[in-house]
């Protein structure tokens, strides 16, 4: 464990208490969000981005499986609750102005409903096109 | 953004091409942004999050460093145009649905502006509370 830093009254501000603080004080946006990046545990890949909302971090803490709010329907979902595909969660982290984390994750198949194993499947082109990264 | 659903096995849609096309179209929210998470090209260590509008995306493709769409400040940025600790630009990948891409980066130096190499220096305990990842 951490220590907490000693923290000066006269000095302290909010913006360092959220930035170098040890209290955890997510930064939810207007619609009560925060961004959340899953990473692969194993292999350090960016598998996925989504968003939480103060349900969605709760639960994923409580259960230890990622969730996320769904902004286009409207809902708290479990990734893989009907795909199987789970994201056990190893560790959250959190930024320095603690408006997105970073899901440190075991995956339980391809993170991405395409069943690509990542959703960052393509890359830019010089050309501008897309191409794919691998064949996955 | 990953979604449990099944694939449209069906006639070519948007949402097909947006998928799985070789077309960049990115997909700018209300605000005109895309969320852009920053790796490490050595390490693939996640560095940073923030936001890209198109003209964020031009100009770094244009100039091979990183430019952000700052909310705060409502302008667009270099990361690194004050303190030097650039981010060059070895490739730009894209989602799924197109609304998040990666940049995989070499920085010149932190990558965060507290100085941590990276901004998710700090890890959510058990206990509910913050501690940092690592002496960065």
């Amino acid at each position: 464990m951490a220590k907490d830093r000693p923290i000066s009254s006269s000095t302290t501000s909010d913006t360092e208490l959220r930035e170098q603080g040890s209290v955890f004080l997510p930064r939810f946006d207007s619609q009560g969000l925060v961004t959340a990046v899953a990473i692969d545990h194993g292999s350090g890949r960016l598998l996925m981005l989504a968003h939480m909302n103060a349900e969605a971090i709760a639960r994923t803490r409580e259960t230890g499986f990622a969730h996320f709010w769904s902004r286009s329907r409207a809902r708290l979902w479990m990734k893989g609750e009907t795909s199987g595909h789970v994201l056990r969660v190893v560790e959250i982290r959190v930024d320095c102005d603690q408006d997105a984390l970073e899901l440190v994750v075991d995956a339980a198949g391809p993170a991405c409903h395409t069943l690509a194993q990542s959703c960052f499947y393509r890359r830019l082109t010089l050309a501008g096109g897309l191409e794919r990264v691998e064949p996955d």
